[in-house]
């Protein structure tokens, strides 16, 4: 009962921590976009984060769990409305004592809104609130809980299994929550199109810079911060061996993957570029987090230094592609989720040749279900509804169309 | 002792977050007002944090805690100067091993300022900073603490029974914290008068835009992670079934809550209002923190989903009453307040009409002290030093007048 | 094993909130320095925290702890690159069982940047982003462990006795951690000169106003937060009758802090300085960090007061000297550090005469080994490199000649 307390006081500190990420996201994104759109991407960041939770908590959690606990949870196997604790739920019989089935809950709640954020980054600035709404409803509650019972539920994924290859393996999602959300940020950002000026008439991509530079590298340290819960927590126990060197594996691939982007972008662009720095933290973040617990310290300085260089690289490609992502989301969480997912097969305690083509398989079956369902859905919202703001209301911004409401409205400046 | 230890950390770490609910108050406040008042406002928020500390330390807890632990503590009984821990106060037979004794003072001690914070936003931009400090000196170290005790200090309100009723509950303070400030808020509100233009020469309500939105929005969100600890600490343990239990309720009020009040106002007013949704949130918070160990996630939802129905009427009721509130904090604090303690006679383990009749009753009785309490200093405070600031002063700004300094002095608008 | 979980909960949770004071830091430094500069000092602190993690990871956890666990850590003695833990670093024995090597290296690593970024706001909106990375690299990698190693690491002044004294004190760091910091900014302040237009010509100081106090006053909250892990931390263990008392000495002291300076920067200037009140909290938080488990309440309240007063005592003399410190690290950090350092000799369960002499000469060693090291670095890159960017570039902005970017590009007000 006591290593009980203990685990489940970590995992709640660790909930509370992937909580807190989204005013990371929030500010992220914010900071990154213009002026006109701010109260949008707030409205929409906000929003995910209630429906998220109340989506999990009506079926997600129940879906991505499906056959947890003997039989107790069946696909959307509902106590009543909503949800409703096994027996032993709250003893250490449960899930080895490493916390409670309430716990249980809110951590993986507090993960599936994060593949919509991931969406959000991309869209903004010209997609229509209503349609990312029902898109997030239906991504959260159906398509991220889907995948994540694949191999976090047991799933095929966690049995897929090629020569010494024991099942894939995704310590903490750069590839179930992570690329998850880069997938449907990439459909998403070539159903929608690029946003008007972006790319000039011969194709040259534009700047268009964000309003507050600092709320986003804000954003991107509270991003840090709620990884230690978002590892820390996937050890899914206070284990110390685990939780502590996940977090050394975190905290030194962040590091080094700043280090990495700050490099390669002075290198190549001769000045120092704030944000390459700030996505190459994030890089480094995603990339860690499919083997964090599997790395040496070597290993994960290794793989950050690695993701900080995709970034920089990833961010010019995307730029060519003329897909118009304004906060670099599908650098940091599909390319670098990719590049975490299939570095576990090079590095770390289970690298090896079958072990890297279990993880380039999942990655191929978990990106080919997540584009077909984003298309469905995206496809038939812009067929029906419509996904994209009128051209005024793009120019005009979509806080005044949207939200009657401007972000600063009393700002003024200093007279003196 | 083990288990000491482990609650011990829990409890720190519910008082760390609680601690940083006053950052979430300051952002909320600063940014739902006008700019000319941001600094006056982050000296008060400032103040109260050490003077709610420092007026706990003096005499606050001791008067909270009278007869706790066989009469160690008396009635504003020192030792010496400050407070002292009785000798068990650092073994397990402490408070049945929840915690020590000074985790217990600072986890409390965090708890005192939120009262006075809850005023500060609704007296904002034109209280005179002189009369707000003193109020607050003498309800945080006074008023908070009486009410306090008649409660949690083991007093007449934990025994008050009706029938099958055994006692007022109030789990981490609907009544006892946010209704305490509400109703201080309330008589602040009358006295002081509306803000210069709130309501036009036919009593008409006016916007009058804060100037910082994504601020208010980033305050919010740390309000809710700060409820981690406010409610995750009032079990007093780390106790893993109640600690994991009142986060699920928590975090689904909040949720319900946020979708209650968005879809209420979205239907009334026909747009997507961002400052609803984040005071539904709120609403949501208040309201399951008098229950929030009592309740079921789906009783936890629909006191949340009420709550933010009770918002966005209670904003339009206060607006009405011709009451100016820049923030919001009566119909948040005071009604969902009221709400969540009444909700504990409707749903939830302890509900039946009796216990209805008695949460009722308490609110009466703690409405009607701190109203008459909350009467007595400020309306002494007006016929004496005056509470509000001159006409020049107010259209100015409190910031040039009383501080001489603006709260973005060298801000500049890019040149480009 | 329970125990060693629930320490290392504990320490890993303090870990997180000293990684978190870096925003603190960030907060503050950008929201008291000029808009144009704002890019450069977040460039600044975000290369901090990674290259203080990475030299921290190359060499500075070994050069810091040398002896420590039988000879298995040498002075840069590598396990191939980087770091390795020991047989038994994950096990009770390790340590006395207060947290894992893993966790160990964290802890101390977040402290290590620390000291540059102390620097950092000294040397503001003047010093060249080349020199001052260099300069970083070297003190974090090499000063700051050297000077650790000497107390932490069971070094000399561990156990410079004088008298009844036996060895210097510095719980959490006053002058292991702050007064390394001041020193050095001390030195680069002097060094680089002060801003242009910060002295008229007839020598008063001017006022060079920030651009965004509210983002200063979130940082200092921030930085309050964090001190609960920065102290907290420093128990070393979870132990709840040491950890508990070390976070009320720890916030009564920055309360009172705040206070102190409030009252009399209010007496001396007849207003209500908010700046001179947020950096009363940082000073006591300093003030208390040498002692603080070893202070009764009453005395963490006298130190917090005392430096408090210091503060606004200190600020002043720093003006008078002409030293220029936009962000008043000097005072915080350095004077409040000695003075915390000395309040050992005079206050609580080690004080006595014997103790202040072992006290003093320690600041002292500490001090001159700082002044050394830091000249050298800082007049070798004055000599070679250089380390004052043009008086075009400062006039300017750093941001538009370094990073090519405005910190709030897209901001505009608004137009109704």
């Amino acid at each position: 009962m006591e290593l009980l307390t203990t685990n489940n006081v970590w995992m709640m500190l660790c909930t509370a921590l992937v909580f807190f990420m989204h005013l990371g996201f929030s500010f992220l994104e914010i900071g990154l976009t213009r002026q006109k759109n701010t109260i949008n991407i707030l409205f929409k960041n906000v929003f995910i984060i209630c429906v998220g939770l109340l989506m999990y908590y009506i079926g997600g959690f129940n879906l991505m769990y499906p056959g947890f606990e003997d039989g107790d949870f069946g696909f959307l196997k509902f106590a009543g409305f909503g949800i409703a604790a096994p027996e032993n739920g709250m003893t250490p019989e449960y899930a080895d004592g490493g916390y409670t089935w309430w716990t249980d809950f809110l951590f993986q709640g507090m993960f599936a809104a994060t593949a919509a954020t991931i969406v959000s980054g991309a869209v903004a600035e010209r997609i229509k609130l209503g349609a990312f709404m029902i898109f997030t409803v239906i991504y959260v509650g159906l398509v991220y809980p889907i995948v994540g019972s694949w191999q976090w539920g047991s799933g095929f994924l966690s049995s897929l299994s090629i020569g010494e290859a024991e099942g894939f393996y995704d310590f903490a999602g750069s590839t179930l929550v992570h690329s998850v959300g880069g997938w449907a940020a990439l459909i998403a950002v070539a159903l929608l199109g690029s946003r008007i000026g972006k790319f000039s008439s011969d194709g040259k991509p534009q700047a268009l810079p964000g309003h507050n530079i600092p709320v986003a590298a804000a954003g991107v340290l509270i991003l840090w911060l709620g990884w230690f819960g978002f590892n820390g927590g996937s050890v899914l126990s206070a284990d110390p061996a685990g939780t502590s060197l996940v977090l050394v594996t975190t905290c030194l691939a962040a590091a080094a993957g700043g280090i990495g982007a700050f490099v390669l972008s002075t290198i190549l662009y001769k000045n120092y570029d704030l944000t390459m720095f700030l996505n190459g933290i994030l890089g480094g973040l995603v990339g860690i987090t499919a083997g964090a617990d599997l790395m040496s310290p070597n290993e994960a300085v290794i793989i950050g230094l690695l993701a900080g260089i995709i970034i920089v690289l990833g961010v010019a490609l995307i730029d060519k592609l003329k897909l118009d992502d304004p906060v670099g989301a599908i650098a940091v969480h599909l390319i670098c989720g990719i590049w975490g997912t299939l570095a576990v097969g090079i590095f770390g305690s289970k690298a090896g040749f079958d072990q890297f083509l279990v993880q380039g398989l999942s990655v191929l079956i978990v990106g080919g279900f997540c584009v077909t369902t984003a298309f469905i859905i995206i496809f038939a919202l812009k067929k029906t509804i419509g996904i994209r703001v009128s051209e005024k209301e793009e120019i005009d911004g979509l806080d005044s169309h949207e939200h009657g409401m401007d972000a600063y409205p009393d700002f003024r400046l200093n007279q003196h």
